[in-house]
């Protein structure tokens, strides 16, 4: 139909953060991601199945380019096993925080997470849970690469990521609560919980980093059960996440 | 060294079901995961880096073939990006579970898990947690599966999973709590949760399927927050199984 070649090698360019950076785009699959997204982000183009243009018609008006595109031509363009009715690409937002009020409401410091799925898990959990943002190490990995964006099923049109670094950024803030969880921190079930701070999640293999962990006051654990039995070493950091999540707005 | 390619075409043959399940064995990569399942089940023969071949010479009393094997070797074996020093072949334990008590503890039975990152996340979980027993329906993924077995963590070690027809199996226990996560279910940090009794946890899509949710007789909800902010649509399934979990043991 009408997605050119061009555009299908443009979008799966983007499967590289360079070209993500270079571009200040990113690719989001399917109509539900696409229609998530079209409220937060400022689209680029929309290719769509010609059945379904109809939905989309409206965003003409708004200055975005909609195309209409064969089965086969969204296969070539889709990172999915299965191409999907409609790809969208939208501009990355600006990641300003300065207006945000650090100080009230929790927010998510991830340090080091290196698997898309439990990227995307974790922006999911922060959605449901109503944080609004998450500061990420630079090494953590890039919300928008296509696995991320795809995994977060939508989250990641109402969670702000920030990448930064985190040794000056929590040294900043050294005076709101920072809470971490450790083997060897309080009972969570039983400690008093904040209404406003940050809650650091580890890299999978190696946990909070010392550079990181060194800024954390408030060490929390997350008791497994019965105390005594022989178990995982571990929950997986999304597991983690959740958990903790719950018991903060559990309170509140 | 001594890894033969008749070895390595076995391992790499284990990634399909079918072989498993004729061989009645499966992969398990790397010196934790080894030596946790060495515990527990029988092992079929451990492939080594000579150099960590004392670590498991004490193995050879109990009858279990250790085999020499370089990197290149184990690289060719291994389903990992980057090859694990050990690998091991061990015998599927015997799934029989009349020997379990039903009435005490909790149990998950999960319906349709489809991922195998999410289903090794769920076994980590329920270890943590001192479940001790998953129900799987048949199409869940096979725990077997090497990335399953790998995302484990361990875990797989001490969870035994049951792949049953869930229909007929929670028709027996119907007298038990059931419980379920559905949107319309009760305030979860609010409700009376059983020590004993089921947690049902559904397929990534589609949740718990009619066939299932009609035996659910205790309904719950993860409450999002704040209650009316437009928010995902859910909780990934084992972000919603870490939670739940976590709140039943939190009570005890």
């Amino acid at each position: 139909m009408m997605l050119s070649k061009n555009k299908i090698k443009y979008i799966q360019s983007l499967k590289d953060k360079k070209r993500r950076m270079e571009h200040g785009t990113f690719v989001a699959e399917g109509k539900k991601l696409v229609s998530d997204l079209l409220v937060s982000c400022q689209c680029q183009f929309i290719a769509v199945l010609p059945e379904m243009l109809y939905e989309f018609a409206h965003l003409k008006n708004k200055g975005v380019e909609i195309i209409a595109a064969s089965e086969e031509e969204l296969k070539k363009a889709s990172f999915l096993k299965t191409a999907p009715p409609v790809i969208g690409v939208f501009y990355q937002p600006e990641n300003d925080f300065s207006s945000v009020n650090l100080k009230t409401n929790i927010h998510l410091v991830l340090d080091g997470i290196q698997d898309p799925g439990n990227m995307g898990t974790i922006v999911r959990i922060a959605d449901w849970f109503g944080i609004e943002d998450i500061f990420c190490s630079p090494d953590t990995v890039d919300i928008y690469l296509p696995k991320t964006v795809q995994s977060t099923m939508g989250a990641i049109a109402r969670v702000k990521v920030h990448y930064i670094d985190l040794d000056d950024f929590l040294k900043n803030n050294s005076e709101l609560p920072i809470y971490g969880t450790f083997l060897d921190g309080e009972n969570i079930y039983k400690t008093d919980l904040s209404e406003n701070g940050f809650v650091v999640m580890g890299n999978e293999g190696s946990g909070i980093r010392p550079h990181v962990e060194k800024w954390v006051n408030r060490r929390l654990f997350i008791p497994n059960y019965p105390a005594l039995r022989t178990t995982s070493e571990s929950l997986n950091v999304a597991a983690a996440a959740a958990i903790v999540c719950s018991e903060f707005r559990r309170r509140q």
